[in-house]
């Protein structure tokens, strides 16, 4: 058995007590809060633990998984906890990939640790279809599709919006783009012909729907360069249509190898639960961090450093046998 | 530069003469052939050798590409040569790969070689989709559907027939199928309701073609579970509709995270050229193959053993700034 353990218990953390129990070889031993403990309602039986002892369990646990956020948890918690443990995180702000490697790499390889960053799926398995499709066509060109799912941010950036109590934001790929893709058309497609967004918002009595409206398909960087529409529900609608955390995407890479001659290479996941999915990325990306830290493979890594044989809970012989 | 060379110059031969044209670090230096070296007609500048001496050329040669086929030529070849060079093959009889894989691995550990076995895309691409996806998803269901393409052993099983001169098999999915299977109903598919074949023949002048029709149809192992449908042509249409080689096919993984949370990853290939296609993903190992020896990680690997960013040409940070 591997015993996990999870720093934060939002959607990410719930989402490693389930992966946990589909995973025979895992056992979820803790869950460090910052929140008190004995507030913490929990559906399995770990420990649950405030983060502030979490040095103490050096020794228990063989893998931590950080399910904080990527803006101000995981530069912070990643660095400081490889310290004291083998780590996966998912973290997601693609620009700051290499400063948080160059950060985690280091507290990793002086304590003989191992890590595992940026794991989920994108980045995680999008990012691997891209390197595979890439290294097999180098003649050619990528695409990436995100939804239908909800994107967290764009929810976000509504609900800062005066007058409104609550929204979520669809992210849509536009059919026609990805039927073109699909057929190796290779078309240059603008930001607008990839994607729309959908949003569902709930406001305040008396509030001014007109200006609330134009103030999100105007917003910059997030709605301006997209077709938008705007739904105003109630509160129970929201609750009772629109509590789901789904999401997905596509990535396709077309290329030719000689004249004339194409291939398409698409990769698409289709989840209803965008949290829970990535947890399990994260558990099997855990059992390959254990394994790497025992045979002595220490500093961070991320999926393109790990050979897939290392995610599988079955020997190199059966994998070999069953599934090449 | 990489210096390949190949052994065989049939179609797959000639899809590593294209790969080297699209990949600017390899080099194709050498085509050793069984036939008369001054027979040859090839499309690149590469030395055209007979096998005979190929042992000669071992310090000349980074890694050597086995394009024979895996019935006679892969299981004496691969061991054989993985004396002396660094090899890749691409050897598809799935119930055989362990025997292979014992064999090349003794022969290329015991003279600090580097392989790999089984490397196309299926097995291969399609294998490393099943490995990672049964690692996220264990608790689901897997799919495999071929096509629509070429099949190279129906084809064959068809000319065997008394009185035909040519053929050509198209397998194709059933697309009823595809879309249960697509949309998370985890169908129990017969192998009549996953896939149909269907084939164009070319028969003698005055041949039964009713006789020819039932021995198609009704042949064990490869027709006779199938829907299939024949169509009699002349050779010219053969040539001038059926010379491509093209083929495909999608892998799917079905799983629930937990009660009621379904996820779907699929993995999808449209080739004009299976040929060269597979030629494509032979020399993106080669790259591996050459690296791993370089830093001492001899032996036989398959696709599960070798870590993604052994595969591309860029550098470790370049992978994490441009494609995590």
């Amino acid at each position: 058995m591997i015993n996990i353990a999870v720093v934060g218990y939002g959607n990410l953390g719930r989402g490693i007590e389930f992966a946990c129990q589909k995973n025979k070889d895992m056992n979820l031993k803790a869950i460090f809060t910052r929140r008190d403990p004995k507030t913490l309602k929990t559906n399995s039986n770990a420990q649950v633990i405030s983060v502030e002892e979490i040095e103490n369990y050096k020794n228990e646990i063989d893998v931590l998984i950080l399910c904080g956020g990527s803006a101000t948890d995981l530069p912070v918690q990643s660095p400081k906890y490889a310290k004291y443990f083998n780590i996966v995180d998912s973290f997601d702000t693609h620009a700051k990939i290499p400063e948080h490697f160059n950060n985690v790499n280091k507290s990793a390889l002086e304590n003989n640790k191992t890590a595992a960053i940026s794991v989920g799926w994108d980045p995680g398995m999008f990012s691997l279809n891209r390197l595979y499709a890439n290294s097999i066509l180098p003649d050619g060109k990528d695409y990436t599709f995100w939804g239908k799912g909800v994107s967290q941010g764009h929810s976000d950036a509504i609900r800062r919006i005066e007058g409104v109590v609550d929204a979520r934001q669809y992210t849509i790929p536009v059919d026609s783009a990805l039927e073109q893709v699909r057929e190796g058309k290779n078309p240059d497609l603008s930001t607008r012909e990839k994607h729309t967004r959908e949003c569902y918002v709930v406001v305040e009595a008396g509030a001014d729907k007109k200006r609330i409206e134009q103030e999100i398909v105007n917003m910059p960087n997030y709605f301006i360069d997209y077709d938008t529409t705007v739904h105003f529900i109630d509160k129970e609608e929201l609750i009772k249509n629109h509590a789901a955390i789904p999401h997905g995407g596509f990535v396709f890479r077309c290329g030719e190898t000689s004249a004339d001659t194409k291939h398409i290479i698409e990769y698409s996941l289709k989840l209803d639960s965008n949290p829970e999915f990535t947890s399990s990325v994260l558990i099997a990306y855990a059992r390959a961090v254990y394994r790497l830290n025992k045979e002595g493979q220490y500093g961070c890594k991320t999926v393109f450093d790990i050979a897939p044989k290392y995610l599988s809970p079955k020997s190199n012989e059966e994998l070999r046998a069953q599934m090449l």
